[in-house]
């Protein structure tokens, strides 16, 4: 394998926890300096509840100035059937559903057990069918959650079978507080590409404890080919404390660009929109590629 | 394999480069407090020039403060027969001889030529033997050279021979600019295992492009169970542009624990090294568990 999909996450998981409102023209700018940069698959939103996430009112607003990119898959993550309408109303092209993998997370996250989440799933999933829109399952806290602590492989294992079985377009794995170590992401990884048998299986990666690039390989040697990161490394879950910094995407395609492995990214201008999505947060940005100088890179 | 061997080089890497002068009272009672956290061997100072290295001036006078800490194997690097006269008088458990795997690091850094370099080795790894002490032989800039750019296996396996040929007691890849990417490691450290035929092998970690944790699991992975850190990730080389930061020993050692892999030392007074390290030096530190809330490891 050769080749890599990286799935920017940054104008929804960069921009969420972000105290400061961002305003509509600049996410539409910033997503569009990634697509300049090469990324066709960008999460560019989510549906949820304006009073929970303030910061993802104006989702509507964002796809409708970027539904034009048409080379774009615009992705929008969905906490529910009320989300999913607006998405699917705003012709998104992918819903990403999110499911934790602990019972705690899920209250919190989503307010509702792991079960009562699972029912709207299948039929969510079913619709999206019907609208012709791909399904994204993502596992949330897959590697240690925040309430919970340890997470077993079981109970991972358990919610890709459900995903296995409804036969979704893509399963992500999720280490949303950036709790994971290599040899749990390779231990992981192994059993989910195996029980995926041949679904798309991504995995998302925090940095919190500086792992994020570590695991990323771990994944790689296990056959996953897809990543979810976000420039800048800016980011985190407002319902995870400690959740600090997605991955720095920059610091990933360069890990990939000298490992011969193609990404289908211009990584000086990865950089840009790194350099701008930096600008437009508070967030501390933890992406170090960035900051050391172009000679030496 | 579930034991690992921490080589703490903070006293030395961490501290050379820092323009502030660090007293030998401070650098006396760092030791001491790294000696408490378990570590029973460090790389305590260098025999280098007081005029190209002043920070390093009070060799002798460190070595004699910490000579009755007896459990403590006590390291220093030498960069030719005048640093191994002094070191071997300082009553050293162990030298540190330093060649680089390119020519001009080697020139920029101990101002001759590989081959003349090698002559010397020759002659003072007899001399050490000869005086019972201990001989790391360290290959500088092995996986990328400020001045050279790349850097061939060949090119090292070349000095790694030599190291195998003069049976030296250790043989340690440094990455001294924190260039490496974890596949790179795992494709140079099997060579250098298999080709070190016994003789145990480290590897020296800075984490100045992130990679410091992916490079020590891609390492461990090939059987290399010796690791040179410095808490708290502060250092870098005075003649090694954009090499700043080794990889923090607290990272380092919170894998290994979270793996359960062993390392004989205990966490918390390892923080506490680290904290304090972190307050000798103005070098921005780069470690990221220290930062992370305790109830969140």
């Amino acid at each position: 394998m050769a080749e890599v999909t990286i799935v920017e996450v940054s104008p929804r998981d960069g921009f969420q926890n972000d105290p400061k409102l961002i305003s509509t023209e600049d996410k539409v700018e910033h997503i569009k300096k990634l697509v300049e940069a090469g990324f066709d698959k960008i999460e560019v939103t989510s549906f949820v509840h304006p009073k929970k996430v303030p910061q993802m009112a104006d989702a509507e607003d964002v796809l409708g100035q970027i539904k034009h990119i048409i080379p774009l898959k615009k992705i929008a993550l969905i906490p529910n059937e009320r989300g999913y309408e607006r998405a699917a109303k705003s012709h998104v092209d992918e819903v990403n559903w999110v499911s934790a993998a602990t019972d705690t997370f899920n209250q919190k996250n989503i307010g509702m057990t792991i079960e009562d989440n699972d029912r709207r799933f299948f039929e969510v999933r079913k619709r999206a069918k019907e609208d012709q829109i791909q399904f994204n399952y993502s596992i949330a806290v897959a590697f240690g959650c925040p309430y919970e602590g340890g997470v077993s492989e079981e109970q991972v294992l358990r919610q890709v079978e459900k995903a296995v079985d409804q036969q979704v377009d893509r399963i992500t794995i999720a280490d949303t507080i950036g709790y994971a170590i290599p040899s749990q992401v390779e231990s992981l990884m192994k059993k989910v590409v195996d029980m995926a048998a041949g679904i798309p299986v991504a995995i998302h990666l925090h940095d919190t404890r500086g792992f994020g690039l570590a695991n990323a390989y771990a994944a790689y040697k296990q056959g996953v080919a897809i990543f979810e990161t976000a420039v800048s490394g800016i980011g985190g879950c407002p319902f995870a404390p400690g959740a600090a910094g997605n991955l720095a995407t920059e610091d990933l395609v360069y890990m990939f660009e000298r490992m011969g492995v193609k990404t289908g990214l211009d990584f000086e201008k990865v950089i840009e929109a790194a350099d701008f999505a930096a600008k437009l947060t508070t967030n501390k940005a933890l992406g170090r590629i960035r900051h050391i100088e172009r000679k030496f890179l």
